[in-house]
């Protein structure tokens, strides 16, 4: 099968062995797949991370047990042992003993095929077409955010760093209700925005210390510094993304102002899937481009480019790097 | 009277103005005052503080309202503007026009006098004297840390930084029934936990990742980035110290690992009251040495000696510096 493999350079690899299903496991052959800043990281040496890159897709299981023969599933990444305290407490995506599927010590899905346990799947509903299913990974880390926070209809809530999560963050507090705003950087951004009826603001025309909950999805230093700057007293700071290096944080004024910072993860496939299926999250206009998988290497540099939001992989199809603007 | 004054140096000014108490406020003579971390990082640089220093103190009202004449009391140091958002709300500690005794905007009480609104009074029963009255404002704020989490008893919680406000937040949290260790640097600390019955450890004796809740009492980013990998994944971290500086913080962790990081500061004076007056708390074993105000320059350098406990003032006797080992 093919497969995009990272081990200190990015190669796509043709030739490489398809893998085998063990106990409990399905053989997905994976249809579309989507691009994440976690893929860019660990591009840029986050995990020190080798092999397949990938762990946003849509597919369909072609081998493993009888109940998911073809059937067009997506798939939790968070591959758990079963058996530690945070497995038997039912919270596998914290796992001691994980793996990662494309990010940390299991094959991803920029490939022909991938394996999964079968309690990682979810079926897709027919109404939920691909390109939709395609974002249930990421649409369920935005809804983490409400696993860990009640947010209320009454709260002043901001999203800082309007960026493929970002986007999928800002769709999702809308639903609460709340006084909910977004701080953009391009008239683009705000022009997405709009189209939902989610107010669009420049950091500077905002109140300090205004907001009770700020959710923080740059994954940048100066992004959490502003967070942090926006974000009232005893209000909440959800730190979304990952970041680079070990940002310099004024943790004195967490103390002073009694901040509560949340740092969230993974969510709720279930909960991503019946909001794509009642269609309350528009998840298709976040779509920047289409790449085949032949030309993985530069959808990766199209992703990373400032203000890139989901750049696809179109598996299935051996395109020619069909773009879509 | 006198007053110990810093503005770039330290001073002990022997004829500054008696405050004098406006609507609604005492004028109380101060009996006892406490040396708090928070002093010496004034003497640092935090805030760009000037004026009388000093927060922690227990005295008796000599002028103001009938009702708390000749009455000993503590006091809060939050003084509330009552109209803003958070007055409104009931959290005068964190109102958004307060100055703050000693530490920002209004005269501390390392003098022999000092004015407080009535409201920030609270009354000291005759069974707790004034050694241990002194302790009711950081007693408080350990106390603060059960405000801000629950903390159930079949929990493994971990205190790191073993120093005044540490040994408090040990002795609060041991209260909950929790399964309780304290990190320790010095056999003397030690020893200290041990007559309460506190277990203590090396950092190194403890297994990672392995507690539901870690207090940071130690103000330091070495200490903070300990703690972080005490604190099991969802987790909770509460920070009770300022830090100096700007800390390097390993935010990627705190996002993987869904930590919650939370800032406390002020808490309730009449829970302390009610512990301290039930012995529930020993504070008294925490008092390092004693000087005279006269005597205050030698005894915040005292204070700021590696592994110092608390040091008082004791401030209504003229006395000789009459240290206690």
């Amino acid at each position: 099968m093919r497969a995009l493999i990272y081990n200190r350079t990015l190669r796509l690899e043709r030739s490489a062995a398809n893998p085998t299903p063990g106990h409990n496991e399905a053989l997905i052959r994976v249809q579309c797949a989507g691009i994440c800043n976690t893929d860019l990281e660990l591009l840029r040496g986050l995990y020190s991370f080798s092999g397949i890159l990938g762990h946003e897709f849509v597919g369909t299981v072609v081998q493993g047990p009888a109940e998911w023969l073809e059937r067009r599933v997506v798939g939790e990444i968070n591959v758990a042992c079963n058996v530690c305290d945070f497995c038997r407490r039912g919270i596998p995506s914290q796992c001691r003993n994980r793996t990662t599927v494309g990010i940390n010590g299991h094959p991803g899905v920029f490939a022909d095929y991938v394996c999964l346990p079968t309690r990682n799947l979810h079926a897709v509903p027919a109404e939920v077409g691909n390109d939709a299913a395609v974002f249930v990974e990421p649409l369920a880390a935005a809804l983490q955010i409400l696993e860990a926070v009640q947010i209320t209809p009454s709260q002043r809530v901001i999203v800082i760093g309007a960026g493929k999560l970002g986007m999928l963050a800002a769709q999702v507090l809308k639903l609460t209700g709340a006084d909910l705003t977004t701080v953009v950087r391009h008239t683009r951004q705000a022009d997405l925005l709009s189209r939902w009826g989610i107010r669009a603001a420049d950091i500077n025309d905002l109140e300090p210390e205004g907001a009770q909950v700020v959710i923080d999805c740059t994954g940048r230093a100066e992004g959490f510094a502003s967070a942090l700057s926006l974000v009232e007293p005893r209000g909440t700071l959800v730190l979304k993304s990952t970041y680079q290096g070990l940002p310099s944080v004024d943790m004195t004024q967490i103390v002073v102002r009694e901040i509560k910072l949340i740092g969230s993860r993974c969510g709720p496939f279930d909960a991503a899937l019946r909001l794509l299926q009642s269609r309350l999250v528009d998840v298709e206009a976040l779509i920047e481009a289409r790449y085949s998988l032949d030309d993985a290497p530069s959808a990766l540099t199209h992703a990373a480019q400032q203000g890139a939001l989901k750049v696809l992989l179109d598996i299935e199809n051996t395109g020619n790097g069909d773009k879509k603007s």
